[in-house]
């Protein structure tokens, strides 16, 4: 905080048009209801329009200048992206302070990099790596031989089980596990037998990774999130799964599996996908969604319901279950011979 | 343990009306199945009463006495909180003893108040404040600036990120994580851009949070969860979301970003809330549903289904969906001209 | 690693027919597309024929020779079992080395077995008891009363509650949470008041319990999990619900309080099971699916759907519901006295 800029500086700044008086003072972002003078907000979609015109922001981000309105606004063709700047110029990252603390325990064996804040209680196994500037929480656990980049942020009580891989600037939130065994097992006449999971985890440069949420190692080779995908909390990555570079997906979700995530898909929250089967590049899959089979970009790009169907058909087929009733009585009415309204 | 009562004793403690012999002594509380001479039970519904008719226990807490049964009654409008109030005579709530561990993490900058217990390998961060007997059992995090009111009890390995506040008598159960950045990204050509999570979490009095449940911080603002409001496990509260008070959600419940439920709302488990909508007051979700757009109690009471609809139409509807290849057979039948029986 | 075999003496380890040259030396598993010369891998399913046809492993475990291939055959009548202990040779379990850490934190009142390992940062209560040879990692917790058997491996930061009991040969992946308590409150005129739960949750020999999973303890008796049930991560268990042997609960399925699931039962991913009712022995349970009513192993061994329906109902039922917006005009039409094609 206590960082303050001039609305043509902002501008300037994040690389908006600026539309109103420039030679107001800024000094923080808030909320589109409780934003006072001096304080920027956002305007995210039409539905907001009535507050924003009674908003005592001094400026607000859009798309495109709000008739009637008092404020200034800062203009550009991403709003959510550049009020993403704008927050950031106001809250800078803060990262813990670098230092490792004498109440961690660190295997003489692991190398840790420069810069580094190892915090109370962390765990690094023989042969781990650490990479600069990177930061441990209290209780995190680095497993044997796991390694983690550089300007990572683990927050407390972060697993990663041993020989797991984590890429530079992820962040990882509080209580994920990543590289817990896979669910294999081998039924036989005495019970079930444990298949080892031998493979591992592999996390690409800038993903995040919510709270709670689960990665499980593969059974053999690698279970692998690419670069940039960003999973919320309570997600559960079955072993062997790939999910690809930008993927979004919501909270928990759960991916069976050797299931194929593509590139830039995004999942919603609650939705289920099958093992062994693929979702291709640039789908989008509704929430509470169920996917069994392989979705092809060339068969639809967004689906819905359990088990999926295109997303329009779901919304009309949606809409008729609750008159799903009245049409067997409709169909009985037909067989008895009866017309619609009734008469015989 | 080691309480024992005079069942009129007992009955007047509880506030409940004793109908049998008053002198008997009781020594503990068991399920109906199990409970023998000395034992209190609980009988919870008509469904149970050929076991309470078989139930050797000394007394039943139930809303009207069992013909038949040889037991005691205690007597009540409200049994359950009867039994609740029983089964607390009997269990006293046990609280780990005051204290701080030489083995935890506790900032100099730090606020501890009078009789707390703060177990090993607690971190308590800058500028924190943990009120009056207040509990921290081992592994709990409290993040800079975050606070903690009187008489809480949170169990191992619980995170509160930085500057969440949670008032007094909350109960935090293991590994549930306050204040996990929301999930807010802008995309952009080159991927996505994290939008700073730059509000918080604030939790009311009496509020209890299940294992491993997450509630994220909010983007601008804050997430709240009001008082007396009760979260099973592993429930995912997104950011900005407002949960009334007295609501009870049930466990692996999902609410989207921004959602707000109503004070003694009800959700049952693994339901789904979309973001940006409203359940009101006094609201019930059956388990599993899926709830795409704002709730007015106005409309109804109970809700269930993906997406939902009245609670009724819901149950005759999925009473249909098995018969719904015969209904598709039967249509055809009538286009075809032919009757129901199959008959030309 | 390190292990190498020659084919006919890991034939003869894993009770497999060998057919083909048995004089390869090999030193590892891989997967079907990845294997190379020295390795073995495994032919799951006919589906992966073509991927087997061009492997240039030197041998893959299959239930029988595919024509074609020029790999050996490690024939078995259970491949999935076989290929376990294929696996199992090359990656025989390590365990953490024996030991107890002196940043670890155990009650002087606690008992500890024979060549047990407990990691740093381990909190062990008063009365607490550890088997032979079992591994606590990091952050584990293990309350006062409970009791772990022999040769458990507990994962970072599993936390036992007080009380509970987990037998011999149990592993416990991070972050699992067994104890905490049931979801049980009394409504009043005042808001919700808690029902202590002072029952336990007992965890019989062989199990193992999956990454954040939650097991809550009974309110009054006992929470079961039988011998041999393996519960996958992210999966709630609600208090006194039983588990019975064998039985195989895939990731993010919940069990809501007092349900009864027999020996030998298949649930699978995102399940949702009521309270208070029965699934038999033997069932098996499709993902996604939600259980609102006892389920007789008599009426059908295979379920899916919510609310569920027989397996094959669903499937057919389920590719109809797109085609639902088309059967309500198809009977609008019949109404109006016009025929399926239109014309009047």
């Amino acid at each position: 905080m206590g960082n303050e800029f001039r609305l043509t500086d902002l501008a300037a700044r994040v690389g908006a048009r600026l539309s109103g008086e420039g030679d107001s003072l800024v000094t923080g972002v808030a909320p589109i209801d409780d934003a006072g003078p001096g304080q920027v907000t956002f305007l995210a979609s039409p539905k907001y329009n009535r507050a924003a015109l009674g908003s005592r922001a001094s400026a607000i981000v859009a798309k495109e200048r709000l008739e009637g309105s008092q404020a200034a606004f800062l203009l550009s063709d991403n709003p959510v992206y550049t009020f993403a700047c704008v927050v950031e110029l106001f809250h800078p990252p803060v990262r813990p302070a670098a230092g490792v603390s004498p109440l961690a325990s660190i295997h003489p064996g692991a190398r840790v990099g420069k810069d580094v804040s190892v915090a109370p209680f962390v765990f690094i196994g023989e042969g781990a790596a650490v990479g600069d500037r990177t930061a441990l929480q209290p209780g995190v656990f680095v497993g044997e031989g796991a390694s983690v980049g550089d300007d990572c942020l683990l927050y407390p009580n972060v697993v990663l089980y041993h020989g797991v891989r984590v890429g530079n600037r992820a962040i990882l939130h509080a209580g994920c596990v990543i590289g817990s065994d896979g669910f294999g097992f081998a039924p036989s006449r005495e019970g079930y037998r444990k298949i080892p999971q031998v493979g591992t985890v592999e996390i690409g440069d800038d993903v995040e990774i919510g709270a709670n949420t689960t990665v499980d190692r593969a059974a053999l080779g690698v279970t692998r999130i690419l670069r940039g995908a960003k999973l919320d909390n309570l997600i559960q990555v079955g072993h062997n799964v790939v999910i690809g570079s930008d993927t979004v997906i919501a909270a928990q979700a759960g991916l069976a599996g050797s299931c194929r995530i593509g590139n830039r898909v995004m999942i919603g929250g609650q939705a289920g996908i099958g093992g062994h089967l693929e979702v291709e590049d640039g789908i989008m899959l509704g929430a509470k969604c169920g996917v069994a089979n392989t979705l092809r970009a060339s068969d639809g790009k967004v689906w819905s319901g359990i088990p999926v169907m295109a997303h329009q058909t779901w919304l009309r087929m949606s809409m008729l279950l609750p008159k799903l009733p009245d049409l067997f009585r409709r169909v009985k009415r037909l067989e008895e011979g009866k017309n619609p309204k009734g008469e015989e």
